[in-house]
């Protein structure tokens, strides 16, 4: 660990909450202890939010779906997922009853106006001193079109390429007011100076949006923007305009190929390689041992309901499960269409855990991405890894169940990484972009 | 007074209070005393709403506009109004800071999508417990329509087709599950009743919408449906669909004309009379004396630039102006198109008060509407006379300046209502619906 004693002055982790769902794995709100309704409670995200707070954590992220999702109603009606509060209303009521930690909610560019989302966000950023973040998705779920209008999905490129021109928008309507415009001269009766308030007046290929924007340019210059795409077209989008990228990686070595490609695209849009944050999804079981981590998870997967288990399972190994023996171990499968890497990790998995294959459904549906289950030291040790091997400047931790999942990461992990030197013990600024270390931008329309 | 105290068990106040712009007075800003920046500052707004909430108002109403309003900049840059917190993000910070004033946010049908406005509705609802109220506006103003991409408006009948529609679907969407679906039950692994899920799937003239919404019914079943609507269509969409009427009425006979008209329509559509509340706007001034409340008044409109307020003068006499001596009497005004009564009501202002023409339009140019000037006392009885005479079930109070006008109606005006036995002196329910006396809606699709 001699590298990474080095680098600790140097790099520091970042740390997002993935707060929607409450949890990704589909059995946690039967865990023993947790709150079945955590989602849609209130004053249980409150008290979540506030703990994460009090852990020094980056952001709440707030994920999101524009539709229930069109599935069997025998896998439907078993998920915690299908409702949930709206991201800007929850994140706004979050923003009151918390100071410091970043705020970050997901809206679409393909089923919203840039009027609105420019003016939401620059909304929550006054109301929260600058803690807002903006997850600009693209939204490619056909159940979500048929909620706004649209028989046909628009295709992919199309919707990068609209994407682009919404986040133009947007920033350029964040722009209409120089940081100085209102000025409230009591005296004179100018409340604001109008030499600095522009007129966007854009004319494009998808959108004609006038402007300027109905309030006061956002504390932050702009909302810090977020995205998750990993796609070509994704990933160019991502060195374009984010500042913070949410990612799905399975191991380290892939992570790391990621983080090569996505920060090595920067510079040719003239950025720097730290004005962008790469924080894959970590999903983390803390146990006092590796074996109480590892019967957490494994109970936890026992609340997956077969059927949908065996559903996911037969989609990752590219081969229908459904007439194996559910309580054998798994046999060998041919070879087949599914992903090579990802149908190994599942085998891989049944091997080295002794899993039957029911049990092996229960986890592949339950969740099935970065993992990181084991003691605080163990779990600071992987992170560690990912920051100092260049995997990742930090993660967006998905927990198993609330609330326990939560305590566990921000009384016994965060300690352990700030006793390391890798996580802050406080916050030494006051946005978002305070805690992620990015610049603010410049107004493009008022330069000084 | 003895007619009455008769009815004094039976009718009561309903108040709400009209937040945006934070006063209509366009000199606000500048009395002494007042917060400048009262619109966009959330720690000033999170102050009022906990004293309206002390004071046991009804509800906290955010009116809206979707662009800066395209008016020659030298009356624009005097104003306060430009720029505003966005309603869903503030009114979702207020309802994590107060408990049992209701939060009615302002959302257009013409510029947005009946998915997004079920759902943020059904968000606020739920974060509030059963506090949030739609001011389903129809949205007139050609400057929004630039915004949203749309060069020419759409016209008013058309509007109001399109209106009708979208409530549809939003109070469907609403409707989507039934009030008790969501059974998590952890032992069988079901976290819903599939039974009482409904998929809208609405396909009509304007819209198309699947469903079902992606959060659970709201509370309050719906949240409370205000309009301000007063046209003939206007008229008509209230009686079939508005459970509260914010209004302008310019003096209790009018204000009784409109009063009966709306309450007669609700028979045609089977609803009771008592189930749609009809609130005027109310602007209000407090003094100890009445001489004080005007000279509070008249210092006030002393802040409104002479430009804007002659532009305002001209309109309401229908005639120029301009070109009169400022500082002399109004000379006789020729008869004009300009609304009669409206006009009368201006010349009347002169000459009881003896106004100059600048002192005139200042007045005119700051507010033109209801307003009760005077003592707690002699405010208490205007407003049980509007009460009494079935002139309105309450008001939509508009204050003067911030924050002591807030402070002198909720410290003064609020105390004397409650003496006379017209206004409550606590809450007696928590949502809404609750304060306003309305029935809670039926699910359209689950009957019981």
């Amino acid at each position: 660990m001699a590298h990474s004693r080095q680098l600790r002055q140097l790099r520091q982790l970042h740390l997002g909450a993935f707060m929607r769902p409450v949890s990704l794995h589909t059995g946690a709100w039967r865990f023993p202890g947790a709150w079945p309704d955590a989602n849609f409670n209130f004053a249980h995200l409150k008290r979540l939010a506030q703990t994460l707070e009090a852990a020094r954590f980056d952001a709440f992220f707030m994920a999101d779906h524009l539709a229930v999702l069109n599935m069997p109603v025998s896998a439907l009606k078993r998920g915690h997922t299908a409702t949930s509060f709206e991201p800007f209303t929850l994140l706004s009521a979050l923003a009151a009853v918390t100071s410091k930690i970043g705020l970050v909610a997901t809206a679409s560019t393909t089923f919203d106006a840039p009027y609105h989302v420019a003016r939401r966000f620059a909304s929550l950023d006054h109301l929260s001193g600058g803690r807002a973040g903006w997850n600009l998705v693209t939204t490619s779920n056909p159940d979500a079109a048929l909620n706004f209008g649209l028989d046909e999905h628009v295709e992919h490129d199309e919707r990068y390429r609209r994407a682009r021109e919404f986040f133009d928008i947007v920033t350029g309507l964040w722009d209409s007011w120089d940081d100085d415009a209102f000025i409230r001269d009591v005296a004179s009766g100018e409340y604001f100076d109008p030499d600095k308030m522009h007129v966007l007046d854009h004319k494009g290929e998808h959108y004609s949006v006038r402007g300027p924007l109905n309030i006061a340019r956002p504390p932050q210059g702009w909302p810090v923007i977020v995205q998750a795409g990993s796609s070509e077209a994704g990933r160019e989008l991502a060195a374009q305009t984010a500042e913070a990228v949410f990612t799905a990686q399975p191991d380290l070595e892939t992570g790391k190929r990621f983080y090569a490609d996505v920060k090595g695209r920067l510079a040719r849009y003239g950025r720097e390689r730290d004005h962008l944050k790469i924080l894959p999804g970590a999903f983390v079981v803390v146990g006092e041992t590796l074996d109480e981590a590892r019967e957490k998870r494994a109970l936890l997967d026992t609340f997956v309901h077969a059927e949908s288990g065996i559903a996911s399972l037969s989609i990752a190994l590219g081969h229908d499960v459904s007439r194996f023996d559910l309580d054998g171990p798994l046999p060998d499968i041919p070879e087949s269409n599914a992903s090579r890497s990802a149908r190994q990790r599942v085998v891989d998995w049944a091997r080295e855990e002794n899993l039957t294959v029911r049990q092996l459904a229960q986890r592949v549906g339950g969740y099935s991405g970065l993992e990181m289950v084991g003691t605080p030291e163990s779990i600071a040790d992987e992170m560690e890894q990912w920051l100092v091997q260049e995997g990742s400047d930090g993660f967006n931790v998905m927990f198993p169940f609330l609330p326990a999942g939560v305590d566990d990461f921000a009384l016994k992990v965060v300690p352990e990484l700030q006793r390391r030197g890798i996580f802050r013990r406080e916050y030494t600024g006051k946005t978002l972009r305070d805690h992620l270390g990015l610049p603010r931008p410049a107004n493009r329309f008022f330069s000084r």
